[in-house]
């Protein structure tokens, strides 16, 4: 029988968020943003990460110093363990939601993705 | 409990198989394809909006001359019942999709998407 869209969708939410994943990621968020050292670290460097993409979006040149304040930003997060740990939780959570989303849309690649198959 | 993710996606990516927006869309889909007029008529419109999308993210000119091809050939495919019965279940499947992948990615959002209630 077939399964209500939005059940499902309610019912891959709340696993996402029971999830060790989620739930991991929450705690060093929480961990992050109650220290406000670790905090305005990050933040600062989230605001100058956001504004060199859209630049680039908007196809405007990325100054050497602008390049070089990045790199040391970066170097700064990595090197703070609260944030690193969070920023690698981050990308843990995107690459599995990445996955997810794959398999989640399975059908629908398979119905446009191989038109040779489809005689 | 927590619920495996995967299994959880695997779930929803059977759950969208077995819906009625999709084994819709899919007889509509097997339709166009098995009528080769409205097939090549299809894909003739979907290879000049595809160019034509290109075109607009490489910042190159649409000429006006490409324009009206454009319009005919949306008032040619909207004329046409088989390909204007798929454009629309394409239309409906992306929206229910769009509300879906909003539900799933619910904690994500309530993490991320508001600073203020965090203190
Ligand atoms: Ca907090
Ligand atoms: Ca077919």
């Amino acid at each position: 029988m077939p399964v209500n869209l939005y059940d499902s969708a309610n019912e891959m939410g709340k696993a996402i968020r029971e999830s060790g994943e989620f739930t991991g990621l929450k705690r060093l968020f929480d961990e992050v943003n109650n220290d406000p050292t670790a905090r305005e670290t990050f933040e600062n460097f989230r605001n100058l990460q956001m504004q060199l993409q859209q630049k680039q979006m908007m196809g405007q040149e990325i100054s050497e110093q602008e390049v070089g304040q990045a790199q040391q930003m970066v170097a700064l997060v990595q090197q703070h363990p609260k944030i690193s740990k969070l920023m690698q939780a981050e990308q843990h959570l995107s690459k599995v939601i990445a996955e997810l989303n794959q398999i989640i849309m399975k059908p629908l690649e398979e119905l446009y993705g191989n038109p040779d198959q489809q005689k």
